[in-house]
């Protein structure tokens, strides 16, 4: 598996990748009606660098953005979203991409990452992070209607990116 | 003092409180040297509802807006960021803007409002939204970069606007 840059051409396969996790809407706060080109906008705005993660035969298993989470006197802190292809789950796709995205943030010298909206039922992802490192600094109280659950909380997890990084 | 939304012509008097907050960077995680029409598009922009807060001769003293703090199932739960005019500290002008944020997105069916990034050095900001019910359910370590004080935490600050509100 190889993880590099996302290019213009990669759109389709990227859509493949963000339409069943948008049109799921249980783990991202995005409207499930979203269509392809605003997604895709979205995924790969001015604000963000875009991987993608591929296997030898060049089909795409994965994609991350990484952004500064906030500008000015935070533009310190960086931001990341990850998909899995829903073909490639289980395979550590996410577990590649979070190491990464991880050793990339800090050789941008960004000196913390922080996800802000971590869905308290998006249990492989909340147990990834806390393995990588992270902590759940808020909590916010029903703050996402899950389309099984109903109101659920989202957590805000973050972690310091300085001294040496998890290897896993 | 009057309560409105804002229009197109209100784009110098918004800058003129704009820009003094935006140069200072103690209060607002934006660029410092962000230009008046980013600003005034950033702050007019198509995801928000934009007040402000003038006197009886028409000049402005604040402004406010309002926001969906995320899309899909996140979509309940508002944001609102407010600056005061420099000349007009002091005199309760957040607290109106406050009271009537509130009652805004209670009566648009928002079930919570929430801030993102309180500086914790903010502490007029932060006695204000306590005594309107927000409580602290985050705190980001060192996520701030303070131009006089260095590195210091923000704060994530939520209340629910279910039942009734609070009148001050």
């Amino acid at each position: 598996m190889q993880i590099r840059p996302a290019h213009a051409n990669d759109q389709p396969a990227l859509w493949a990748i963000l339409g069943p996790v948008i049109r799921a809407g249980d783990t991202y706060a995005l409207d499930r009606d979203m269509e392809q080109d605003e997604a895709l906008a979205y995924w790969l705005g001015p604000d963000k660098e875009t991987f993608v993660a591929q296997d030898d035969t060049g089909a795409l298993l994965g994609t991350y953005y990484l952004r500064p989470n906030q500008a000015g006197g935070g533009r310190h802190v960086c931001n990341c979203g990850y998909m899995t292809h829903a073909d490639a789950r289980g395979r550590g796709i996410g577990r590649q991409m979070a190491l990464h995205s991880l050793a990339h943030a800090h050789m941008r010298g960004y000196r913390a990452m922080q996800f802000n909206f971590v869905i308290s039922t998006n249990e492989n992802a909340i147990r990834l992070w806390q393995q990588f490192g992270f902590h759940t600094v808020g909590r916010l109280p029903d703050a996402f209607d899950h389309p099984l659950h109903g109101p659920v909380d989202a957590l805000v997890m973050y972690r310091a990116l300085n001294g040496t990084l998890p290897i896993h």
